[in-house]
């Protein structure tokens, strides 16, 4: 181990370390499922923040301010005193000499936990990213923020026709929950918000175009909810194209190509569509992250580590990997990759080492199969408009649904200031359809130039 | 004028266009005083929104987020038929032709009133611009949140004595309201808000300095005050260093040369210091916004316009200049650069031009000189501490000024939402210490780095 990270209290140095990469949902239901153990936790995260995934989109979309869906990952672990918290990217895992390797250091450790999760993937076509950008972060949420509201700013500039109507279109890639929650949420921007506050263009005709490469939005709901999600997002002024394969993302625009699909019989006539549109957001593709390939072991297509029933990597039982970096089936279907899931693998590896910890040096001994308990899902389209899929197969969709999937996501938002707030804002929200986060913050480098002009 | 720009509704064409560069303060009060007139109003600004400055120390530490200090400008004017507001950068004004040249574009002008304010000023040295932020806008106090977060961040991590000394050691230059509200605030994270969350240092340590060129901080306020300020700083942690001349700024610290004056003689000596501190802040000068080189006329030695009583520039009647841009006296003492002022600024350029337009062609008509009405001065210095001197020459310090300083803070706070989430906030960390904007967001180059890692 490194000076750079030598661990403070001597009398604790005989407690085995556990060290967590990621305090995502799984990585914190780790961390916390070992704050009774006799174990030392280091968390190490390349942000200082935990961040609530579900509520990005709502950054993205100047809905929410950044610091209501996250908080300090250190201030999340203050009283559990037996972990500590750092910042930094771990570059690689050395499964032989358990060591976690970051860029100025080296981290020993006697348990790993990986929970580094999910980043975007663009089919292998890496230039996209630049035009096109996901939403995995709250910096990619800042960034959309900025693209969406830029470009209603341009069109209010612009004289041509078309360039303005490029500037008003907007291209959302992929029809999976991400996709649908900020195209039904551009919509309403475009529809209610920005009422009477352009004077050259009118907002409203801006068009929200929703690209699905599939049959279907939701694939992973049933079929009715699908339908029902479809029907919402068209009520709500949304272009849903199904069965749109993308060929092309550039600073322009968007090339697809149509799949005329009649269904019963086999003929597929493909025909291609160019769309002009400044803003293409990407919700498709999603792939481990990075540092899944330096595990030991094998990975599916997309990255994910093929884990064993106990979560953890085959021949290297010290090493579990948990949460969206997880490829792990039960009872013949994926475990699917949602917060309570992660959630629920987090504890799972937490009581596990605990237990093992406990046997004081039996570390042969067995646990039973990591289990996920269905709690079923959510997915909001826009005001009034979500899906919901309960334990039961109870399935709501319109306003029963949204109101389900406020209080689910509010209830669940860490730390009691945040709900607060949160609360007034969307109260506030609803009643005057106003979004209170529309800030361009320029990124440094542009800002610096505009301050030499001249 | 390009026809990039080209004004909308035909029927309007033959009111005159009122250009107004700039929306703080100054630039939205004179909008607002316009709403009425028969003119055609054209808000310029380099960002989209209105910054509530005043509480730019408070994104800085943390304390609020950004979108609780600011709104849209288009937002706040929307219903104001005669305006319409664009996002661009001027670059320069051809006085003579009345055009407003921007990067892309040009607006001709029946009138102008030019309100972009002041920037930083490093008394030449513009290398320390990179190893010492300003606060001027919300990207400078997200940059200033980044740094101080991270500084604790490393020094955690850091193993060698006094390479942590270092990154626990913060100096601000400058000991005017922003430089003694950033240090108050930052003394009050070290020992109140960090408290119990990290493991290897004892964020209390962490040494907060305040650098002062001249004999007391506070220099605009009556001198009992400036010695009250003082003491509660002291009180709040921070070692205040006055006849402190900062000499040079680096990477890794700060060079003084400090004065040892004995008052009453006029002996001077000198002996320079050198502080290592990783974060370093800015707030000791600041020069007018360039674009005021591009006006007509004589600037002063900050590079601020010289206008007439009126707040003309003299030989050109259609140009007015407002807000902190201006050097101007009134009753051989300087009109002082704050809020208020800009305010009162901006209403009466708004007034005279309504007048002048009322009048149909007497553009010679005169008007009587711009009068400031001292509304009193207001600086906090951290939790219960502040002190203001109010009409009448009432004097107030400690807590009594303290809530002063906070009610009027957020009774001008634009928008009722942000009262209603700031008074959240403030009542939350008043009550908790915790301060809930504790984010780290990396710029997007750092972001997309460590993305491809490995």
């Amino acid at each position: 181990m490194s000076a750079d990270l030598e661990l403070a209290p001597a009398g604790m140095a005989q407690r085995p370390t556990v060290v967590i990469i990621g305090a995502g949902f799984a990585g914190l239901a780790a961390a916390r499922g070992l704050r009774h153990a006799a174990v030392e936790v280091i968390v190490l995260d390349r942000v200082n923040h935990h961040t609530f995934q579900p509520l990005l989109y709502q950054v993205a979309t100047a809905g929410l301010s950044a610091p209501q869906i996250a908080a300090p990952i250190r201030h999340i672990l203050r009283s559990q005193k037996n972990a500590r918290v750092l910042l930094g990217a771990a570059v690689s895992i050395d499964a032989v000499n358990q060591k976690v390797i970051l860029v100025d250091a080296e981290i020993g450790f006697d348990y790993l936990i990986v929970a580094t999760g999910l980043t975007h993937w663009y089919f292998g076509n890496d230039d996209w990213a630049q035009h096109a950008p996901g939403l995995k972060t709250l910096d990619d949420a800042l960034e959309i923020r900025r693209r969406i509201l830029f470009a209603f700013e341009r069109a209010e500039r612009v004289a041509d026709v078309q360039e303005r109507a490029a500037w008003l279109t907007f291209a959302v890639i992929g029809g999976g929950p991400t996709g649908v929650e900020l195209a039904g949420t551009l919509a309403e921007i475009a529809r209610h918000t920005l009422t009477d506050e352009f004077r050259t263009i009118d907002p409203s005709h801006a068009r929200v175009l929703l690209l699905e490469g599939g049959a279907r939005v939701l694939n992973t709901y049933p079929k009715s909810l699908s339908l029902k999600a479809e029907q919402q997002l068209q009520r709500l002024g949304v272009e849903v194209e199904l069965n749109a394969r993308v060929t092309a993302v550039d600073a322009a625009g968007v090339s697809i190509e149509m799949n005329d699909r009649t269904l019963g019989t086999c003929e597929i006539s493909a025909k291609s569509k160019r769309i002009e549109a400044r803003t293409v957001l990407w919700a498709a593709g999603v792939q481990a992250t990075p540092l899944a390939r330096t595990l030991p072991g094998a990975l599916d297509k997309i990255g994910r580590v093929l884990v064993a029933p106990t979560l953890q990597i085959e021949g290297f039982d010290s090493i579990f990997v948990v949460g969206d970096l997880v490829s792990i089936k039960q009872d013949g279907m994926a475990v699917p990759g949602v917060a309570y899931a992660a959630k629920q693998m987090g504890a799972y590896a937490a009581r596990a080492i605990a237990q093992r910890v406990g046997e004081k040096g039996s570390r042969a001994s067995t646990f039973a199969p990591f289990r996920y308990r269905d709690r079923g899902a959510l997915a909001t389209i826009g005001r009034k408009a979500a899906v919901a899929v309960l334990p039961g197969d109870l399935r709501l969709s319109g306003l029963p649904a949204w109101w389900t999937w406020l209080f689910v996501h509010i209830f669940f938002l860490i730390g009691f200031r945040n709900r607060i707030t949160t609360l007034v804002d969307w109260l506030w929200a609803y009643l005057t359809y106003q979004r209170h986060a529309r800030l361009i913050l320029a990124d440094r480098t542009e800002l610096r130039e505009s301050q030499r002009t001249p």
